[in-house]
């Protein structure tokens, strides 16, 4: 019998098709298709040499004084630095003239190297970039939301294959940070306390979707996860915003990250995926009621017309069975440890 | 400038990335890559002989003593019909029973002929058999909505090329129409007229974005479009619930679904696609907010980080500019008038 799980963070319904159950390696991405990266490549606007191929730097990482993390201006920026927010109404349109930001972290100046398999200070470093950057934008009064991602393989929507991530900052709060915060303080409200507080609470005292536990960070499978191995990244600490995480829960937070990183890695042959820090709106920084985190979303499956019109998903594979494979995908030791080059 | 714009029917802001824009033949599929399916396939479940491969079928529209259109329910069924709902609440989590109904509807005896390409008579059938399937399914008090969808590709997230349409029917209510249901009903309050019908009202008054009309149908790219070469079609009539629709209107649907379907034929080489019925919940059929409607999205571009972790989304093009170049789309004589083999 097919489940229906209620995602307690959106209120969703998910349905949990065992019928139609695939078993983890059937997801492995084959060897063949996994594309063998140089760690140099002439044309590609993020490879040491070519900097002056992207916009000006808003921001550098070195590193035995050789840069090894940049951010800068998309090339292709979807919204506009420049300007004041305009807008206009006609009827029942609305529209704003598109004031924001777009960036780009190029999270290491090696073309080939995948995020999952830098060492632990080097993804230390890119998630430093992504809190300096958030502090810098949000300091402009224009700026409502951060939204902080990346995409890995063209089924997660890339197109430079130079391992980055981006930053896109709205002078609007998007759809699914509005709804998120509508529900966290409808259950705030009711209970006095934090809802994702409850869920991680929860789901330790269970332990069947938990995937890696860190100092300060907890890794599951949600309970009504939308597609197979998606996971959460919870910070332990109440935090509304990404941007009070602290130099500790950095470094904790890289570890985790190459940890459940390298668990796709290894276990299901570098699938395409997006992360998305799903932080609080800016001016809701000390919200007692939203808790940021980190969603983790392997591409493996496609979205079709039911989940487009009902937003509704069906998880062809059992959450708890995505967390055991992943609980034990063993990583090799030099990604398991720290790795200094 | 990049603009911003939002749905007046879920209040969703998109960013109308105009520096980014692509040209509409930059999205055609190339020949090279559009399969030419035959008539029949030995292996295909919805082809003529092949009926024992399916379950039996739950309706069947016949032509010259022939089936012409077959209803029968998904072997891979994500939904159960047996059973009684059995909702279960532990701390957070919220379960039930995956019971519902899960339909494929075979459009046509022939594997290779596109929905596009079938004759008005043909098309005037699948919509007739929609008809028939939803309210056959909604008498069960089990069931809260039904999704009538179709994927058309491999990108739209279909596995099986013989032409079909699925219906999904739940004990919940999904997200999608839940949110658009509540928008529409704090706009009824608020002027005591359908914001649907005010949408198209005021899209008519403006024109730039209108592709097609029939009688009762009324064909446009949303003002805050989503993707590229997006479309809704709008009955002219108020009619809540997909339901209400009636024979006259069921021919004209036909007519309208066959020419916007051709147009992107056409036009853009055939791309993958899907459409989703918008209707209300069964037991909103008659409700004075809301207004069903058909929502057309080619996938021509993927979804990445962004648009999964804040639910807005980039369009590269111009809704303008798409509604302009698929009026242009001429379509051959025997696809733009009523054909009968």
């Amino acid at each position: 019998m097919p489940q229906l799980r209620q995602n307690p963070i959106t209120k969703d319904w998910v349905i949990i098709a065992t019928e139609r159950a695939r078993r983890p390696h059937e997801f492995a991405k084959k060897a063949e298709d996994r594309p063998t990266l140089p760690s140099y490549s002439e044309r590609c606007p993020f490879c040491p040499g070519n900097e002056q191929m992207t916009p000006p730097e808003t921001m550098r990482l070195e590193r035995d004084g050789q840069w090894q993390i940049r951010v800068v201006p998309n090339k292709f920026s979807a919204l506009s630095r420049e300007g004041e927010i305009d807008r206009q109404a006609k009827g029942l349109q609305r529209t704003a003239n598109g004031i924001g930001y777009h960036e780009v972290v190029v999270e290491t100046p090696d073309h080939g190297r995948n995020l999952a398999l830098l060492s632990e200070d080097d993804v230390e470093r890119v998630v430093q970039s992504y809190k300096a950057r958030y502090i810098e934008i949000a300091k402009d009064p224009r700026v409502l939301h951060v939204t902080i991602f990346k995409n890995h393989g063209k089924d997660a929507g890339t197109s430079l294959e130079h391992p980055h991530s981006q930053i896109i900052a709205t002078p609007v709060i998007p759809p699914n940070v509005r709804g998120r915060m509508e529900e966290a303080l409808r259950f705030y409200d009711e209970n006095g306390y934090c809802l994702f507080c409850q869920v991680m609470q929860e789901e330790m005292e269970d332990g069947t979707r938990i995937v890696h536990q860190t100092p300060h960070f907890v890794c599951l499978v949600p309970y009504a996860s939308l597609s197979p191995f998606a996971a959460w990244v919870f910070p332990r600490r109440h935090m509304a915003s990404f941007s009070e995480i602290q130099p500790e829960e950095m470094r904790d937070l890289a570890g985790a990250l190459r940890v459940v990183l390298g668990k796709l890695y290894y276990g299901l042959g570098d699938p395409d995926y997006n992360f998305i820090i799903r932080t609080s709106p800016c001016e809701n920084r000390y919200s007692r009621h939203y808790h940021w985190y980190l969603s983790l979303i392997p591409r493996l499956t496609k979205v079709a017309g039911f989940e487009l019109g009902s937003g509704m998903y069906i998880n062809v594979t059992l959450p708890e069975a995505n967390a055991e494979f992943l609980r034990g995908v063993a990583l090799p030791e030099a990604a398991a440890t720290q790795e200094s080059r």
